[in-house]
């Protein structure tokens, strides 16, 4: 599992003043606490794909075959799932994942927080997590494909529209 | 090898005229006459990579370290080589790849055709090799990140800038 190797061993290059890491719970776990909260980030693909679904059915996304998800998860380079921890309970309230050649490139797909847990800076601590484990894989391009609605969102986490004029193309059959 | 499976059992969906399919060579390989040229198409990963440097280096890429393009092959989705077949002697005139969640979501990259061989419709067969692959496996969002200079030659193909107003964004570091 040379993918995982490392993940949790690289710099901090992140400004985030209401993350404030207190513990490694384990190889794939990472717990912070933001304005009081206590949220806990997994790196484990194999999450429970209903209550994933149940997430992405809050913002209001359109259903997909449970078993293509599943497969999705389990080739994507890096799954970030986002949890409130109360005690010993545990809601996926937040999830990322990309794509990648392991070498140069990376796509970041399905990013979501649920509404119960947006505005309090969440999805900012969220992608600041994906970001950090894709550098510290050595992937030096980093993408995504954003809706007009959040390309503020990525800029203000040092993402830049068409850079160069480079345009985001979509396939569509004719 | 699920990945390969059914690759070449695809109906054509493409129209290209200038394309005769004339022989299947083997389970990752096609034979297709382009303007009187005999070109053939490998999906096999397995590249001579100082021969795929070569082209790149023709076109005028930056050199990239051959470990990580081989982990980046390894790690590819699809890879689709395209070759100049005169006997026995067999010349690469171009390439690309794409990398995956196996389910839904496809990043095509490094898409290249070499000088000698630009403006014969070859960028296009090659394209439509990529999508034709994709397509067979069921991939439904094919996607790309488009030059200035190359944008139209991609929306001929079917691909649209900036759909519903999505954008293309890149990370670069702070």
């Amino acid at each position: 599992m040379s993918f995982w190797k490392g993940l949790f061993g690289a710099a901090e290059t992140v400004s985030a003043k209401e993350l404030t890491r207190t513990a490694k719970a384990s190889h794939r776990q990472e717990a912070v606490a933001v304005k009081g909260e206590s949220i806990l980030f997994s790196l484990d693909p194999d999450l429970d794909l209903y209550e994933l679904e149940e997430l992405c059915d809050a913002v209001g996304w359109s259903r997909r075959p449970i078993h293509k998800v599943k497969k999705a998860l389990h080739h994507s380079f890096l799954v970030v799932s986002m949890w409130q921890q109360r005690g010993n309970y545990r809601r996926l309230i937040g999830f990322a994942r990309a794509t990648s050649d392991h070498a140069f490139n990376a796509t970041i797909w399905d990013v979501v927080v649920h509404p119960d847990f947006q505005g309090k800076g969440l999805g900012k601590v969220l992608m600041e997590k994906v970001i950090r484990e894709l550098r510290a894989q050595d992937i030096s391009n980093i993408t995504l494909f954003a809706d007009q609605g959040v390309v503020s969102f990525y800029e203000r986490l040092g993402f830049t529209p068409d850079p160069e004029g480079i345009k985001g193309m979509f396939w569509y059959p004719r």
